[in-house]
This record gives structure tokens, C-alpha cells and sequence, in this order.
């Protein structure tokens, strides 16, 4: 049996932290904040049974010993060893992937990583040993040797190779905590008996000392971790591996991370984490459960991987105020709380925890909103627009100053230019979303003034005549300065990436109607309501009305753009998890759309995976999962094992490997969006009945949090 | 007239950071606690006077606009613009570099950096307001642009790309500071009237942005700083260039930076540093001119180069106490208060600032003292022995445990060994010096205990049987176990690397007790100092009676070693520079030896520069500064122009030149010890008369602080 060498995310909630693993060489590690995979060797083995050589999971690269000649120049020292550290072969692996526990098996070995996948209580309301709980930046380790075939003691060892270029290694060592960690920043540590702790160039001087003394060898950036497994015994050997950013969190919103709250430094993470284990190893084995018995194994290790994204991903910070600030970081981009992927990622947020829904909807409302006008193309006239949002909140943990975004540019027709009407409407969807989902009609009221200014805008973004209104946005804002505005499918053609007439913003403007005037009508404002009612039925008439003779819809209504898209379909969802009416006609129209274009040389590739337009290489599996969603639950679509198995097959090829999950797949091939938090649309699946995201948080409560 | 495109340190006192600048390409950098370069692009330049192109010096790669390539995977955007930034060709650029100003020419551009050589006061009775001037973490930047023949406005601009792999970049804005920065943690700002600061990919889009609002575009990593000059005009533009580390600095013993204290944030330190810019520039002219007037230009360029490196490595910390912990870390290394370096940079520091060489020293006897017993090599026996110090204090901001180095190991014979000996001698000397210096007898009385346990562990170290003695280091440390011993030539062969019976050591060793017999009368140890003037006599008897009949003498005595050595003379400074008596038949051996090792073949190199063994290719280039001063002060050796040029060589050769100044040059190559602060032994060069730490303090004080 083999394995997959792709890497995964190992994540606490909220830490923008993970342990990165998977991939061959040293291509993994412990990374805080970073963009990708921290590339750092990680050690995880045991010695043979006849002893003085070893074996270890192939996530290092071996010849490390090398670094002594930058001291020892013309090597004349007897300081350097052979290397007795060979990694398993390939074949002799084997590896388990859920959400919560991503498990090898190696020879006598096994080693099991455990995250779970954790609800984080609002920390306005929560118990604090709860909140506690919750956010602890560590994650934890189990490695198992079996020694009851061997006549010795065999030694098993678990470290890292800090890869942090301004602080050094060091060890850990005490009141029984045994470890090794890089600064105040990353480390690994276990309250087992008889186990020690070394740093060293390469794992033999650690393995084997001449010397207790020789152990803290500081120069050496590598950090192992020791235990000894006697003849005829199975033992298995306990280890955290957390992480601690001290100070300042981030810049032009001055924030610390929450967990400084309950956390002084790294040590107190580690024992915290390591008093924890039973209880995490248990919610992490009930939540893989879980999804094994609701997913096929291609859906169950895609959702899986993509819920590891998201985790990574994910940064629990505290304003200056004591408030709580949620932000979702847009994997190797970095930029904080996106808003084409909240939206997206709403489902699961829901579902999870509602209040970091709330907490990034109004810190739009708070910072990130902006009053723009609107023009028609090749126009310089300014038409009355109205509200919108930015397109992120900033880079890289520097938030981006009040009114803009970190990505949005003028003067631009293609990426980077403004998202201003997508964006409006991702806050209304969400809204919505969460909204309908809690029913938190106070937070509703407080909004009110919100959702009026978002339906105006959204109206007036379709034409000012009223007469020639559709529906459909069909200005550009004038921030654009005479570019043209762009959709989240920013790095696609005028298929999808265009905005203005697009048919997948004109259906996602049709759900942003139905799900406004739903609210509205519950807020009382029946007149906007039924302004929302009007614009819906105008979208859904000119959606309608675009489809030619085959039933086929352009991608850009009324501009001859004749390529077909699958995310036609993909705003649908928005109405049907909150359980609000679709129009038949509309429903009709997208469903005989979608199975025209879901056809190889339309919209399918030659390994049956999704192509999201007929004229784009690039397809992005998060977008994916959410239009099979759709084309399952709404339109009655069968679903689609050969897709499923060719997404599968992109995701774990050996280059795209490396980024965990990755949502731009330009032919399959990982080439934007990587190491990417989007994934997460695919919780959908797991939700087989009438209300959607209640379902998911009924089996995420209890798969999740007792 | 062409430049050095050598990487040299710009950097204040005591913030462990620096701005790397001279290599060509993306070589050089804002550095904070870095081994190396943090191999950033530095953008300096100016508008053609034609308009729309640009001309800057060589210090970035250029391409950088590909990165818009990892969002527009398809290049279908209208984002990208011609580069339009092309380097100044290198006969077109003059530098000058001092130790306090480097100043680049080209064209109609000029860029002088200043970072002046500052005394940083005692921080226990300081005055705080010199102390905050003395610590602020920054330096400052000029860039002047001669506009006189041109007919329309042009552009300047100054900035670099961030290379932390955490936190994005950023602009600054408030209160009329402009400027650019990476997190929280390195930035450049001005308070110059109509500057603005941009954010991008590639240069061309600050330079000439369709709108201001784009220039805060996070998603890039390059931040320039552009300013306009006026046809006619001649305009100059003042920078500061900032670090900024905020919590907890080292673990081990935790700290924080001293600089901390007087400010809260990025933004403070260059406010600070641009209100102080006159005074700062007065300063680092001052000394540039001191050192020019008082060395030839080959000396005063490796002085100032020197002197850049060793600053760029200090670094000046709070204990949780509130009291003052000095640090200077070792280079690529980042060894902390490595001993062989301390004592060696003592000339240098007890000129300018004495307290950091007592700080040092008290540290060394709270924490990195040990008490070791002693063998003989291949006895398992162990015999008395004594007071011993560590090699360092830790790696890379991690302090080691009390009594243990980062970097000893024992079992070892070479490179990574135990260095009891040198180090415990090192202590005396550098003591000895300190108390010399500055007849600080309180502190000496205080140290009494520590002077007399290090003459007894001296002493014992030469042999248990008193008959035995011969003044010279015998035996091994007992925590070798079995290894041998090894000195500060650490990569050296046995000619230096060896303690035992080293003629190096053993002329170290002859210092010492002549250091500690000074030292001891003064104490009123009358006993105790005549030991150490008994054990100076036997030194003396071994090293003479080691010279063959061609007065040369062995690498290692009575061992057979033939190899000759040039720092035989090198611990002939300690007891010149403090004025005590050298033993007149050691000197005319040493004499004699030097003069007879200094040939081609021997101790010379093809190229002239000086060969520290004749069995290595490794020379040190502090060391042979130390050397050189010894020969010519002390043993009346005429000054060696062609050895100065050749060493300048060395540093100066391309691959050499990005490490800024290194000591361990392999015939000539840089292989060991770059980017290092040990070469402020140059400083004796300045010394021409009778007290040369006192010429060279007034020399300083005349040059540095009024």
C-alpha cells in the first residue's frame, strides 16, 4: 500500500499557524503567518532493531551534516559522523488523511498528527476556559513503535529543523516538559517519561551523544526529541507541537493574537495542549468519523484537506479594545478576510462558529465599506452608485486603511481591478446567510440602515434609467477611473472575469434581491422589499431571455461573449440553503444550461474534472464543490464519481502536492490560490436534506464539540 | 572612476541590525538578527532628464513584475508595464566609503549613507536623553539630485523590497512622516516636503501611478519613497532607515532591547532619528576624517569596513531587572559574546564605550564560569584544574544554560571542542585590560575572588607536579573526556588549532600572568603575584628555549609540530598596550621568529597578504591586524603596504564582498567567519604613541561625542 505525499495543513483554530507534512523532503514544517510551506525537515523515526542505523519518514533531505564546514572549513576536525538516518521507501508507507487525524504507517511506526476541527465560542459570551480550549495554538502527536518482535531497545524520535532565519533552536527543559523550539516562536514537547531533548547538525549526534552535555549544541538548527522502546513493548510517546507570536499581531488595526489572553509564552501553550490530549484526540477522531460515514473516500479526503486549509488559514486576533477580530488569511496571498471567500466559506463559518461570520460583516461595515458612483462603459459621467465594500482588508497582517482594500487598483480592465458590485454583494449574501441562519434579528435592526444602502446601490449599479433597468449590474464604479470592474474569478477571461453584464453576477445579483428582500420584509420595510422583489423578477427575466435556441447561456449577456460557464449556476445556493423560493423559470433555464455545457470540450476535461468556463484552462475547485452542490441539490444532477476521482487526482499530484490544498487548477495543474482556504464550499456535501447549513452545524456540533 | 560593489554593514549601535548595502543585484538589505544579507533590492535613483526612464545604482534584479504573474496566472491582464529602471553601468558610479558616511556617485545622483561611530554611555548612569540618542535603531540616508541643466521636473526616489517572510509592507503616513516599512519591523521615512511613498511589484507603478489611491497596494512587496526636483534646482532628500524588534528579544535569559525604553514603535525611531540628522552627519563626517588623517587609505577602508560589521553585530539589551546586558553576536555564526572575539574587540570597546567589556565580563563570571578538572593527554586521570569560562553565551538570541556554551562539545579533537584554557585566559586579559584601562579597583577588588581562582586553575592547567610546570598550558580540560582541547583557531590545523603545548597559547598564557601579577599588587595579593610572575618566568624559559638554531620556533612545543606561525607575537599586545614590561629574551625570540617566518613560502602569500601558518591556507584577517600592530609597535617591524593591499584583496573580490567584512580568508577566499565583527582590532593601527588604548579613546571621544 502507498501512500500520498501530499502536504497537509495541521492546525490550531485561529493561530494562522500549521504544521505543514506530507510532502517528500524537506518541504513541510512549522510555519506562523507564512505564505506557504515553511520548507523545513521534519524527523519522525525509530532505530532498527539491531541497532545504530535508523529509518524515518522521508520528510527530510539528509547531508545536513554539511553545515559543520562553515565552521570547520577545511574539515579537519572528527567531529562529523556517517549518516545511519535512511527513510522508509515509499511502498512501506502507508497514510490515513482526515480532517482531524492525518495518521502513517511505517514498518514498526506509526505516527499520528491530531487537530481537530474545533468551534471557537464567541469571546464576547464564551467561559473562558472554553475560549481557552479553543484556541491553544498547538496541535499534537502520537508515535507509536512497535518493539515486541525485538530483542533491544530501539529508539523512536520526533523533531524539526527550524527554518526562522533571525532566532536560533533551543531546548526545552522544564518541570518535566521536555523539548525543543525555535525562539519564543515554534516547538515540540512531551511531558513523557525518559524522553530528552537534543540540537545537533544531523539526527546521529542526537540519537547517539557522546555526551548528556553535548545535547544542547546550539549551533545546530536541529531539534529531535528522544524515547526509547523497550524489548517486547509497544509504547507510545506524546508530543504538542505548538506556536506563540508574542507581540504586536498586526498594523494599521494594532491587534495581538486572543490566545496572549490565556498563554504567556510557547511553554505554557505546550503543557496546556499536552493536558488536553485525550479530550482532542477524541474530537478529532469523532469529527473524521463523522465524515467518513457521509462522503465518499474522494469527497472525505477533499473536504478533509480543504478544512486543513481553512484552519491554517485562520487568525484569532484582539483590537486594542478587548474585541474580538476574525480573519481568515487568503492562503499564499495573504490578504485577510477576502470577501469572494467569506462569502464561500460562509457555509462552513455557519455552521461552525456563526459569530466570526458577524465579527468580519461588520468590520466591512466598520472600516471597509465606501460610497462610490457608477459609470456606464466608455462614459465619464458619474451616475449616482451608492455603498460598497473593498475587495480584502489588507496583506500579510498590515490592515489596509479605512475605505480600501490591499489589491484593488484604478485605471485596469483584468486582475486587480476593482471588485465594488461582487463585493456588495457578497456582504448582502452573507448577511443574508447569516441572518437567515440565526435568525438574529438584532444584529438585523442594527444593520437596517446597511441593507437599504446596499439594495440602493445594487439598483443604481444596474442603469439610472429605471426604465432600462434589468436587473443585471451593468455600470462599472467610478473608482475604476475608467477600468472595468472585475469578479472573484479574477485571473479568468471575460467568461467569468468581467462583471458588468456577466451571467454568473447576474444570477448572484438575482439571489442578492431574494435574499434582501427576505430581510427587508422581515425589518419591516416592505417598500424596499418589494424594490428587491422587482429587481429579482427583472434579473431572472433577462437571465431567461438570454438563452439562445439550445438553451445555452453566455457568459456575458448581451456583449457576444459566447463561452459557457459552469458558476451560471453556482448563486442558486444562497436561496436554497436558507429555504427561500427559486424562481421555476430561472431553475429551469440554469438546470438545462448546466447539463448543455457539463460535456467534454464544453465544460469538462478529458479527466472528467469541471471546467468552469469553455474558454478557460483555469478551474477552481472550491467554486467546484459548490456548483456540484448546487447541480445535486437543486438542479437533481447525479453526482459525479469520475469528477470527483480527477479532482482528487489534481489536488495529490506530486508538484501541486506541496501546496496542500489549492483552488486554481489551470489544467490540473496548481498554479494560483495554493496553500488556499476556499476549500471549505465542500462541507456542502455533507448536508443531504432540507436545511443545509442547520444540518452541517447539527453534525458539526456533534461530531465537533460535546 | 570605478566603485567597490562591496556589501558593507550600515548600521546603529546596539539594535543587531543593519542596512547591507554595495553588492550588485538584490544582495543586500534591512537586516535585523540575520547571519547574512537579507538579500533584499535596494532602489536608488533618479528620472532621465528626458522624462519616463529611469537610472538607478545596481542594487536590485529587476523582473520583479512577474510576481503579478502568481495572481494573473493567464496574463490576461492589463496590469503590467515595461520596466523602465535600468542600473547605472558600473564606470558610471564613484563610492566613497568611511566608517560613518558611504557615498555613491552617479550621474546626477548622490546617496550617502550615515550611520556615525556613536560611544553609547553607560545605561545605569547615563543620562537618558544621550543614552535614547546614542541607542536609537536607525541610520540615516541622503540622497541629493543635481537637477541644475535640466528643463523639466524629475523624479528621485529611494526604497527596497522586504524580504520578512511573515508581514507584508506597508506605507506610513501620519503627521507628516512618509514612508515605507515591513510590519513592525524595518522601514525608511522622510519628513521632506511633497514626498510620497508607494507600495508595487515593480518600481514603474509608484514612479508613475495612474492614481494616488493605488499606491497603497499591498499586495506588492517593493515600497519606494519619490520625490521631485525642480528644473534648475539642486535638491537633497533626507531619509531615515529604521528597525524596530518589540517584545521579548532573547530567551535564556529574557530581554528585551535597551532602545525600548525611549521608543514605542517604527514611527518613533524615525522621527527620533530624522530630528537628530545634522548632528548625526557632523558626527560620522568627524570620524571619517579622524581616520582618514591618521591611516593610509587601504587602512582607514578596512578600519571603516571593520568597524561597519562590528556595529551591525551589537547588540545592547534589558534584563527583566532593568539592567543593561551587551551582547556582540559572532557573525554568520550569531555566537553570543563569543570570548576569543570579546577579547579580541576590547581595544576597540574599552576606547569607546568600557562598560560594555565590564558588562561582558560580569556576565561571564554570574553564568559562564565552571570549575573543570584536568587531565593529561591519554591518562583517564583526572587532576585539579579550576575556574574555566565558556566559549560563547548562546546562538542566534538564545541565551545557553548557566555554566555551558552553545558551541562546546565534548569528546572531540578539533573544530567544536572545549576551549577552557584560551577562554579562562581570555578573561584575565580581558580583565586585565578592562581594570588597566580604566583603574577601576572597586570592580577589581570586587572580582578579587575570580582573579586569584583563575591564576590557581592557570596554574594547574600547566602540570599537577609542581616540578613539572613550565609555565605553558599541559593539559586538557576534564570535560573533553578524552578529547583534546582546542583554541579560537578553531578551524586551523594543529599549528593553532591544538592548546596543549601551542605556541600561541603559550605566549597568551605569558600574558596572562604578567596581566594577573599587575593586577594582583594591586590588590595587595602579594603571594598570588608572585606565583604569576614565577609562572611569566617559566613561560618565558620554554618559549625561548623552544627556538631552533635558526631562532625559529614550533607551532606546538616539544610535540614535533614544524609548523611555523605568525601569532607567536600576537599576546605581545596585552602587557604593550597597558605599558607593563615584556621580558627582554622573549621579545628578541619572538623577534627574531617573526622575521624569519615572514617570507614567501613560510608566512607570506603569492599576493603579499600574511599566511597566519605556514601549514594553512586559512588566515585570519583580525588576527593579522593584531599582528601586524604587534610587529610594528612592539618588535619595530616596518609597516607592510603591499600586505595592506592585499588584504583589501581579499575583502574587496566579488564573492568576498557580499559577506561585508570576513575574517577567515581560505588564500584569499572568504570561507569562514563572514559578515563579522572581529576586524575592529584594526583599531590599533590609530594608535601611533606610548598608551595606546588612551590615544585611542581620545581619538574617538575627539571624533565621536563632543
Amino acid at each position: 500500500m502507498t501512500a500520498s505525499f501530499s502536504n497537509a495543513h495541521h492546525s490550531p483554530v485561529g493561530a494562522f499557524a500549521t504544521l505543514t507534512l506530507g510532502h517528500k523532503a524537506a518541504k513541510g514544517g512549522l510555519g506562523l503567518e507564512l505564505a506557504g510551506p515553511a520548507d523545513e525537515a521534519i524527523y519522525v523515526g525509530l532505530e532498527e532493531p539491531e541497532g545504530g542505523r535508523y529509518r524515518a519518514l522521508p520528510f527530510f533531505e539528509g547531508g545536513e551534516e554539511d553545515r559543520a564546514e562553515e565552521f570547520d572549513v577545511e574539515h579537519l576536525s572528527d567531529f562529523s559522523r556517517p549518516a545511519a538516518t535512511v527513510p522508509f521507501a515509499d511502498a512501506e508507507i502507508a497514510r490515513t488523511m482526515g480532517a482531524g487525524v492525518d495518521e502513517w504507517r511505517a514498518g514498526d511506526l506509526t505516527f499520528r498528527l491530531v487537530s481537530p476541527v474545533r468551534s471557537v465560542p464567541d469571546p464576547e459570551s464564551a467561559d473562558p476556559a472554553a475560549l481557552r480550549d479553543a484556541v491553544c495554538p498547538a496541535i499534537l502527536a502520537e508515535l507509536t513503535v512497535d518493539n515486541r518482535s525485538g530483542t533491544r531497545p530501539r529508539r523512536a524520535f520526533f523533531g524539526y529543523r527550524g527554518s526562522d532565519r533571525a532566532v536560533g533552536m533551543r531546548t526545552l527543559g522544564e518541570d518535566g516538559l521536555v523539548g525543543v523550539a525555535q525562539g519564543l516562536v515554534t516547538g515540540i514537547a512531551t511531558l513523557d517519561e525518559g524522553v530528552y531533548a537534543g540540537l545537533a547538525f544531523a539526527p546521529e549526534r542526537i540519537l547517539e551523544p557522546d555526551a548528556d552535555a553535548n545535547l544542547a549544541f546550539l549551533v545546530g538548527n536541529l531539534g529531535l526529541l528522544v524515547g526509547t522502546v523497550a524489548p517486547g513493548e509497544v509504547r507510545t510517546f506524546r508530543f504538542a507541537v505548538g506556536f506563540f507570536r508574542e507581540g504586536t499581531a498586526t498594523t494599521g488595526i494594532k491587534t495581538r493574537y486572543l490566545y496572549r489572553r490565556f498563554f504567556e509564552d510557547l511553554e505554557g501553550v505546550l503543557r496546556h495542549a499536552l493536558a488536553r490530549f485525550d479530550d482532542s484526540l477524541r474530537e478529532a477522531r469523532a469529527f473524521d468519523e463523522a465524515l467518513a460515514s457521509r462522503l465518499s473516500p474522494e469527497r472525505a479526503w477533499m473536504a478533509a484537506h480543504a478544512i486543513r486549509s481553512y484552519l491554517g488559514s485562520t487568525q484569532l486576533l484582539e483590537r486594542e479594545d478587548g474585541s474580538p477580530l476574525w480573519v481568515v488569511n487568503e492562503g499564499e496571498y495573504r490578504m485577510m478576510n477576502t470577501f469572494d471567500l467569506t462569502v464561500d466559506q460562509a457555509f462552513f463559518e455557519l455552521a461552525l462558529n456563526p459569530w466570526t461570520v458577524r465579527n468580519v460583516l461588520d468590520l466591512y461595515v466598520e472600516r471597509y465599506a465606501y460610497e462610490d458612483g457608477a459609470r456606464r462603459w466608455g462614459s465619464d459621467e458619474i451616475h449616482p452608485g451608492g455603498l460598497a465594500f473593498t475587495h480584502d482588508m489588507g496583506v500579510g497582517n498590515v490592515f489596509s486603511r479605512t475605505g480600501y482594500s490591499g489589491y484593488e487598483q484604478s485605471h485596469l480592465r483584468g486582475c486587480f481591478s476593482y471588485m465594488s458590485a461582487e463585493e456588495l454583494m457578497n456582504w448582502v449574501l452573507t448577511a443574508g446567510l447569516y441572518e437567515g441562519h440565526t435568525r438574529d434579528l438584532a444584529w438585523a435592526v442594527a444593520q437596517r440602515g446597511t441593507f437599504l444602502a446596499a439594495l440602493s446601490s445594487l439598483v443604481n449599479r444596474d442603469d439610472p434609467e429605471v426604465a432600462r433597468r434589468n436587473g443585471v449590474v451593468g455600470l462599472d464604479g467610478a473608482r475604476c477611473a475608467g477600468g472595468a470592474e472585475i469578479t472573484t474569478y479574477d485571473s479568468l477571461d471575460a467568461s467569468l472575469g468581467q462583471a458588468r453584464n456577466n451571467l454568473y453576477l447576474a444570477v448572484k445579483g438575482w439571489a442578492s434581491y431574494v435574499l434582501l428582500e427576505s430581510v427587508l420584509r422581515r425589518l419591516g420595510e416592505e417598500e424596499a422589499a418589494e424594490e428587491a422583489r422587482a429587481q429579482a423578477a427583472r434579473a431572472v427575466e433577462t437571465i431567461v431571455g438570454a438563452a439562445d435556441s439550445d438553451g445555452l447561456l453566455p457568459a456575458v449577456i448581451g456583449e457576444g461573449v459566447e463561452a459557457r460557464i459552469i458558476p451560471a449556476i453556482e448563486a442558486l445556493v444562497y436561496p436554497f440553503v436558507l429555504g427561500l423560493p427559486i424562481d421555476a423559470r430561472l431553475q429551469a433555464t440554469l438546470a438545462r444550461h448546466f447539463e448543455a455545457v457539463l460535456k467534454p470540450g464544453v465544460c469538462l476535461f478529458e479527466d472528467g474534472g469541471w471546467k468552469l468556463s469553455s474558454t478557460s484552462r483555469n478551474s477552481w475547485l472550491s467554486k467546484i464543490y459548490l456548483c456540484q452542490f448546487v447541480a445535486e441539490r437543486v438542479l437533481g444532477h447525479a453526482p459525479d464519481a469520475a469528477a470527483d476521482r480527477a479532482h482528487v487526482g489534481w489536488l495529490a499530484d506530486g508538484e501541486n502536492g506541496y501546496f496542500a490544498w489549492s483552488d486554481q487548477m489551470l489544467a490540473g495543474k496548481a498554479v494560483g490560490s495554493r496553500y488556499y482556504p476556499r476549500g471549505v464550499t465542500s462541507i456542502l456535501w455533507t448536508a443531504q436534506g432540507e436545511r443545509p447549513i442547520e444540518e452541517i452545524a447539527r453534525f458539526l456540533r456533534g461530531s465537533v464539540v460535546a
